[in-house]
């Protein structure tokens, strides 16, 4: 059996780490990259034999340039899974909390610790092109003052020190991962999932007419299957038309889902099937 | 009558700028505002009098801290435009392009900008908070081989130059604005725009069962009411619940659009129009 590698946007520690090891374990090898882009084509090129990608957050929506590349690239989705999003005040070991007078991270990580940076006016922001970055560059670099604001796994990784846990404003923040894997890749339905139930990924476009999406959206709900998320995303060079990307409960190999995916063919001017796998607990 | 101050998120000579003078006229008064939760307080305190927010990009998708605002602030959307987004290399007066060593500027500007970075590979990226506020820095501070990448209105702004125009890797690149105004505000259809085409657009959440999304929608389609752009929003405190955000053709004076309200009403837990504007041209 092939070794598994995952690979993932962002540097070693990111929360989709986290995802990759809540998928396949906490040893799994990973292959971190700079771009999303680069995950698929390592993806594609079998460098890596699966993805953890972030699809959404249940604070700041979808996660669309991974919407955008589900469909460029030939992949599938096998699994999904949530992720608590918990931001940590991180520092190289021995720096004290009172010294601390700026935090590094991503603007959006800065910007879900407001609470943290109004309390201690003193700790100024500092934006970052990665959260897990942030954590390596302090630990290279070693800027006087200077703390981080990242995942626990980013202080594991870099063997730094976490001064404040869970500075977030918000504890219900989640985000949900797919693993992808090659398109060819079967993902059996083996006897002791058969039980568990199925979410299927589809996106298609529709004519733009009045009631398209409603003639599309008829074919799940005349067979009584329910839809989970609903997104639509611009389509490239076509301002202001759309693709939509749905969710819903059932596995493409069931009757009514094979049914009910024959019915928006009918009505859709084109359709794929992103893949059908496990429903995560809800969080 | 009260003088025009149109309030916006950002430095000035933002992308919001550019859509406030589209609305009010180049000489338009504004009020620029550091975050977007801002913009709504100014108007709901009536500290301006209108303001210009982002609600959709096309290569990005809707900018949802809006749709939430739009939710919990009591204002109406009483017209839309669309900007074409034109990325600019600004640098003070003097300054050559082949002495230009790092360009700053908002992250998302920045990743529109890659082809012109793989041509001019001598030139790094530095991410900044803002697009405008990169050419404000640059007159203030005049760092040694800098630019910025901005609009062409925050060139004019701070009295930079443009070295290259528009250099964003994809020219179909919009995002379509709102004008808000305070929710009494009476937008009355005059006799002149009486036949223009308009849009209406509501928030509302449904119950979480099997087809109760396409039971609201079907307020629309069985009045052959077209539906222009749907979006969902994550709920904060219940991870995986939505808000649907629908915009449609027409006025909610309009007799059909009233029944299809009162329709929705029936289905969903809650439903709030956000306000009924003159539809923009297509871009």
């Amino acid at each position: 059996m092939k070794k598994e590698i995952i690979a993932f946007q962002g540097e070693k520690g990111a929360f989709s780490q986290q995802a990759a090891r809540q998928f396949l374990g906490e040893n799994v090898a990973v292959l971190p990259c700079e771009r999303f882009e680069l995950v698929y084509m390592a993806l594609r090129d079998g460098v890596a034999t699966g993805a953890a990608i972030p699809i959404e957050n249940t604070l700041h929506g979808s996660v669309h340039e991974n919407y955008d590349h589900l469909l460029n690239f030939e992949v599938t989705i096998v699994a999904e899974t949530s992720v608590r999003i918990i931001h940590n005040l991180i520092a190289p070991p021995g720096t004290k909390f009172r010294d601390v007078t700026k935090a590094y991270s991503h603007p959006v990580a800065l910007n879900q610790c407001l609470k943290f940076f109004s309390t201690n006016s003193n700790i100024r922001k500092e934006t970052f092109y990665d959260t897990a970055g942030s954590v390596k560059m302090l630990m290279e670099q070693r800027p006087r003052g200077a703390a981080a604001i990242a995942s626990s796994v980013a202080a594991e990784t870099y063997g730094a020190t976490i001064l404040k846990r869970s500075i977030e404003d918000d504890r219900q923040n989640f985000t949900r991962f797919f693993l992808l894997r090659p398109k060819n890749f079967r993902a059996l339905r083996s006897a002791t999932n058969e039980k568990s139930p199925f979410k299927t990924s589809i996106v298609f476009t529709t004519r733009n007419s009045p009631g398209s999406l409603f003639r599309a959206l008829s074919a799940l709900a005349l067979r009584d299957i329910s839809l989970t998320k609903i997104e639509s995303r611009p389509m490239r060079g076509k301002p202001w038309e759309y693709l939509f990307y749905l969710d819903f409960l059932g596995h493409s190999s069931d009757e009514k889902v094979k049914n009910a995916l024959a019915h928006i063919r009918e009505v859709a001017d084109f359709l794929r099937v992103l893949g059908s796998y496990p429903a995560a607990r809800s969080a």
